[in-house]
This record gives structure tokens, sequence and C-alpha cells, in this order.
């Protein structure tokens, strides 16, 4: 980081180069929000942060240009009046033990009250969450409705298809030790990996070990929550729970080389069905965009699988992604499990995922899965057959386990048809 | 940037401190791939890079997880059999300006081809554009269908409401002068503020005044073309345009607060018209997720609107981004016109959008703008009106001005509704 001045950059990289003591000490983990302290990471007084990186990350540099075009002033603190979550979220007893919340700030919603004093005295914290509310519609629900699926309710969902939500957006606030250990990497290896992998992004990493807290530019997550939210965390309440990983292809336009959207769509009745019997649905919505390496790399795949010798067929459906890519998937879900530590859910009545890989990070973590709802067959489009049959192949939760010889069957679609 | 070593780390992110004189010199706006030469961007052999950053840049986070995790070997390199694009774009005169295209390489998409004897001597050039092919299908295509608004051709529009698409992902690549003279800022002004207002991300953007080209972490872009591609460029191709800028909320999760999946699904209708009668429809959909200020911000804003004195009104629309965020949008459309200077368009007859930015940079550019297509009315969802009269009376196209006392009226819903 560089001290700000008119007339040159000061590299202050190093411990003791911003020429005070950091007044503001986070410690992680402590049960109350007064003991761990604020994650101070914006720009406007460089000597109080005790973060790298800054808040917004993945919009870091749109930010950067509008301070360069002078659309906004480098100072601008924000007004975070009426801002204030549109439904209580926590404190959960998961809040006070470090190991269990390592990917985001469990007080990243409540800053603008719990850490009131220490703005008023002109500390810059900013919230890393948000909470409000609003109504949905997806052409889905109103078939499920058609077709009898759902029955409207009045309040929850409406004749004509309106849902009604409370939904959360979190940027993630990485606690650096906490990152390492859920990785079995020592906090030194990851720590030089984040800075030489990136190609140099934040030499923060390696020069400044007194830092823990690490706000990565990468996409955070969407929570929409179906029925009442205080329910969350108390012992009774039923849980149905979609975690998605985001297909902007599938999502947004319908793409039917997978069953993203249609898996996303299924898992939102299940939520609402919950939510009218009287327990809570939650869908996470993560931002990896193709298994979290990009839209370029998984377009690429796409031609290969499609070009291939023996055509587009379950058995090469993983090794194609891992010759472009160098890994079949980089989604990580070792830190997914934290956003339920976050609202106090210890059980998971309905899953509506079929990964192994998700389900597998979630026992890990402690958090116990009752029921697992795979995708009605029916929903499933004609160009995903490869995918499922790919995945239920690998280990994915399935009561309909493929033969050997269909997953040698060409089963997609070639590139011209 | 360091030199990978097992035992330390070489800070290299002075020029000259890599050892070795650069090999590859980028020359930007040269009118052949072999005058231009490679973006070389890469991590496995340092010593070749000639640009700042790293591909697929908004998940190089995860990737470096990946390398630290031992999940993926740091030397891993690319196969690129098979993957190149499904259909041919460009080149296009524009190609060979250097101020026509300054945030994406036009050759992005032809690495594997046009520098294959650069990637048999060994050097690790990759895609930052990759072209693939998909069929997609909305629900609110088979309604226009059903509704008559749509006729099915058997090609481009199946019965069942299928669309055959080309389309292309894209990463930044940013010609950081050509970016500085779009803003009419000093390109080391520009360079210091990305280095600054990101908390310090990349010193090279300071140190190595050499390195003009950088790959920002941040979200590309995605491409839907309806129609032959091939007909892009030609004088007598008709074209029509949905420029969209990701909403997640409504796109994915259709949210009434805005019209952003409406006006989507409506400018693909406009696309497949298009397309049927022999022109070429084009979807550009911008990773800028709440005019690029991050969904916390847009939730926050959310709150305060719904909760300010008056209710949530048009006039006071802008205000409350404003008073969170510093500004009322960080999309800068000064850069959006490059991907019609890289598809060979200069004119655009039909344009799905309303918005005077969007348009302005365009007329600017030299793209002419023949008919601009508003969202019709029936499609605005109800708690869409707050947004739909600010923008209108902020200068957004309409034959429809609201009135001032009009702009004073709550009208959007309040947060317990």
């Amino acid at each position: 980081m560089t001290r700000q001045s008119s007339d040159h950059i000061v590299l202050s990289s190093h411990p003791g180069a911003q020429g005070q003591a950091r007044l503001h000490d986070i410690h992680w983990g402590k049960p109350t929000a007064a003991e761990r302290g604020p994650v101070i990471a914006s720009l406007t007084d460089v000597g109080q942060r005790n973060a790298i990186g800054s808040h917004a990350g993945a919009y870091a540099v749109y930010r950067a240009l509008a301070v360069a075009s002078g659309a906004l002033q480098r100072d601008h603190r924000p007004d975070l009046t009426n801002t204030a979550p549109a439904e209580p979220i926590g404190p959960h007893p998961q809040w006070a033990d470090p190991d269990k919340i390592v990917s985001l700030d469990p007080w990243g919603h409540l800053v603008a009250s719990v850490f009131a004093e220490h703005i008023a005295a002109g500390i810059d914290a900013r919230p890393t969450i948000a909470v409000t509310k609003a109504h949905i519609n997806m052409p889905e629900l109103k078939d499920a409705i058609a077709a009898g699926r759902l029955q409207p309710d009045g309040n929850i969902l409406s004749d004509n298809g309106d849902v009604r939500v409370t939904k959360a957006a979190i940027d993630p606030v990485w606690y650096l030790p906490g990152i390492a250990n859920r990785f079995e990497v020592k906090e030194s290896s990851l720590r030089r990996a984040l800075f030489e992998q990136t190609a140099g992004m934040f030499p923060e990493l390696v020069t400044r070990p007194d830092l823990k807290v690490f706000l990565p530019p990468i996409g955070g997550m969407t929570l929409y929550f179906f029925g009442d939210v205080a329910k969350l965390g108390k012992p009774g309440t039923r849980v149905a729970c979609r975690l998605h990983d985001e297909c902007n292809g599938s999502d947004v336009f319908g793409s039917d080389i997978c069953t993203c959207r249609p898996y996303l769509a299924h898992g939102i009745e299940v939520c609402i069905e919950e939510a009218q019997q009287g327990g809570v649905g939650l869908v996470v919505y993560n931002r990896k965009e193709g298994r979290a390496l990009g839209e370029v790399t998984k377009f690429l795949v796409y031609n290969a699988r499609k070009r291939q010798p023996g055509g587009d067929r379950a058995e090469t459906y993983f090794a194609r992604t891992e010759c472009v890519a160098g890994v079949q998937d980089m989604r990580f879900q070792q830190l997914m499990p934290d956003v339920f530590h976050w609202l106090g859910i210890t059980r998971i009545d309905r899953w509506a995922s079929m990964s192994d890989m998700k389900h597998g990070a979630l026992v890990e973590a402690g958090i116990e899965v009752v029921e697992r709802v795979p995708i009605p067959d029916g929903l499933i489009p004609m160009d995903a057959r490869v995918e499922m049959d790919a995945k239920k192949a690998a280990g994915y939760f399935t009561s309909d386990m493929p033969a050997a010889e269909d997953l040698t069957l060409p089963k997609g679609r070639a590139l011209d048809e």
C-alpha cells in the first residue's frame, strides 16, 4: 500500500513503514464485536487499515477508474443511514469459534451499529454484508403453480408467482491463518501462492505477516431466504437448501448443456415448500463461474468436448477440463460451510444437490444432511445427459448409476448440430 | 512479480530485475498478429511475461488456492487441441487502429493458430477469448411463441423454444495508454490510481511503465449471436443488439425492483426477429453487477431507498446510490464500444436499450444507431416504476416523459410490503 500524497508514491509494504502503530488489531473469533474489532480495509485513511485488499474487491479496478477520471472523490465515506439489515441475523454461537468461519466477517452486516463508536471517532469501517428484502418471480414457478406442484398461499407465494424473500449479499473476508488450516497448508505457503500465482497481487501478503485478514478480489455470494429468517439457529427449525455455483449460460440464458438453472428452479420450489410448512428455505448462490475457472476456459472446454474423437461423452467429461485447465474443478468447497455456520445452521433437512464434494464438505464441517434431493429426471435438458452421467459415475448422489458402457456413448450434440 | 524458486521470494518489480531482456514486445494496433505479437500473462515462465496481471484474473485467487493446496501443478500449460473458435470472427479493419480497441485483445480467440509458432517454441501464450455454440431456452421465449410474437422457423428458433446461438466469452485485456486516452487522463495518473485505489494491487502498474498491457482482475463479457456471425462487418448486414449489464437479482431470480431480465428477454426477441430476417442479433452481457459497485452496495442502497422519509421515489433514486457509493454509476461505458469495433460493426439497426450513457458512448465511438427500442410498458415489473421514471427523467430514451410531480410519488414497495 501507499500513503496518499499529491506529489509522489511512497511504498509502505513492510511493517512499521506506516510510521505509526496500528490502533485496531483484529482478534478473529472473539465472541463479541467489541473484542473482535472492526475490519478496516477502506482507502480514505490508509494509516487505519488493518487488512489486505479492499471492499468490493472484484470491482476495485472500477473504483480506481472512478477516482482516476475524477468521478469519485478518493476521500468519500459512505453515508450508512437507513442501510441496516432488513432482518436480524445472529449473533450465533458459531461466530465465536475462529475455525468455523474463516471466509466471511460474521459481523459484516452489523458494522454500522456494532462499530458505531469507531465510525463516529473517524474510523472508516464499512459493511461487507448487506441484507434486504425483495419479491422475485421466475417463470418456472408459475409453471409449478400451473402444474399443481406449488400452491399459492398469498404470503410467501402469490397467485401471480411472486415470492417474498429476504436476501443477503456477502463479500469475502478471509482470515488467512484459518484459510491455511482449512487447506492444511502453512500460512506462509498460502500467502506466497496467493501472491505469486496471481501475478503479484498484493505484496502485503508476503511482506505483512502481521496483517491476518484479506479481502480477496473475487466474487462473493448471495443468499435468498424463504420464510422467517429469525427461526434459523433454533433447534426445531427445518431447513431446505440449494447451494448453487454460478453458471451464467444456464442460470440466465438457459443453455441446455447443463442442469444448472433447472436444478436452481427446482431447489427454489423445495425452499418454498419448506417455508410454507413453517421451516426456512435457503438458496446460496456462489460467484464461481465455470467451477471457478471462468467462462473463457469453460467455452474452450465445450469446444474440446464437442470435437474430440468419439464425440461428447461422459467417460471423458472431466478429462477435457483437466487438459485445458490442469484441474477438474477450482471451487474448493472447503470454504463453503462457513455461511451455514454464520446462519447458525447445524442440520439441513432437505438438501437439493447431488454433488459429493458439497455434501462431503458439509459433513466434514459437522453439519448434518438429512435428505438429499436429486434433480427430477424430467428437468434434465437434452444436451446435459453427458454431464449428469459423468457426475453420477464420479460419485454424485444417485439411485440410478449409469452402466459403464453407457459412459462411452456420445450423448452430447456436436458443434454443428 | 517474483521469479519462482523453491527457497525464497525474489521481488522483481522493476525493469531489468528479471536479468534478461524481454523477447516479445507488444505493438498494440498493428495490422497483423505477427507484427502485434502475443500477450504473455501466464505464470509458468515469468521471464516471458510482457503484461501485468494474469489470465482469468477474476479467478486468479482460486488458481492460487489450487496451487497452494497441491491440486494444480504450477507449470501446467493448457492443451488447446480442439478448442479453436466454433465460428470465425475477424480480422476486421478496426483491429489495426490502436485507439478503437483498448480493452480486449482482438487476436484473443486466435492465439492457438496465429501464435502457433511461438507456442511450439515454448512461449506460454493463452487465449483470452473463446467462441463456442449452444442451444438456449428461456421460458419467456416460449411465452413469446405462445403469444404469437415469435414464429418458430425450425432453424434459429424451434417449436419448443430452443434457440441456436454462437457465443463468445471475453476476458479483459487493457492497453494502458489507450485506456488513459479514453478517460482523458495521463497514463501515469491512471496507473497510480489503479495501484493505490485497489489497495496496492500490482506494484508493476507503477514500477514497470514499459509494460503497457494489463489483464485486470474483473469480470469480462459474454456475447450471444443469433444468425450468421460471418455476416458481421459486411456493409449490408442489419444488426440488432441488446447491451446488458449484469444484474444477478433480476437476470437469474426475477427480482421485480428493476427491468433487467424483462429487457434482456425482450432484447433477445428483437435479436431472434432480426436473425430470422437475414440479419444478425447480438446480446452483449457485461459482468458489471450493480453498476459495477457490487451487490453489497446495491443492497445497502435498496434499504436506504425503501426506508427514506417520503418512501421510494424517482426523484431520489440516484441520490441514494451517491450517498452510499460516492457516485451514481461506475460502469464507464467509454470502454463498451470496443466489442463492436472487434466485430466490425459500424451501424446498429435496432438498439434495445434506453440508456443515454450507452447510446452516447456508441455515438462518440462513431457507431451509428438507427432505431432505439424501448422496453414495452407491459414488461415493466411492479416495483420497477421508480427506476424507470428516474431514468427517463435523467435523460434515458423515451417518448413518455414522466411529469415532475410524478417523480415525487412513492411508487416502490416499503421493506415490509
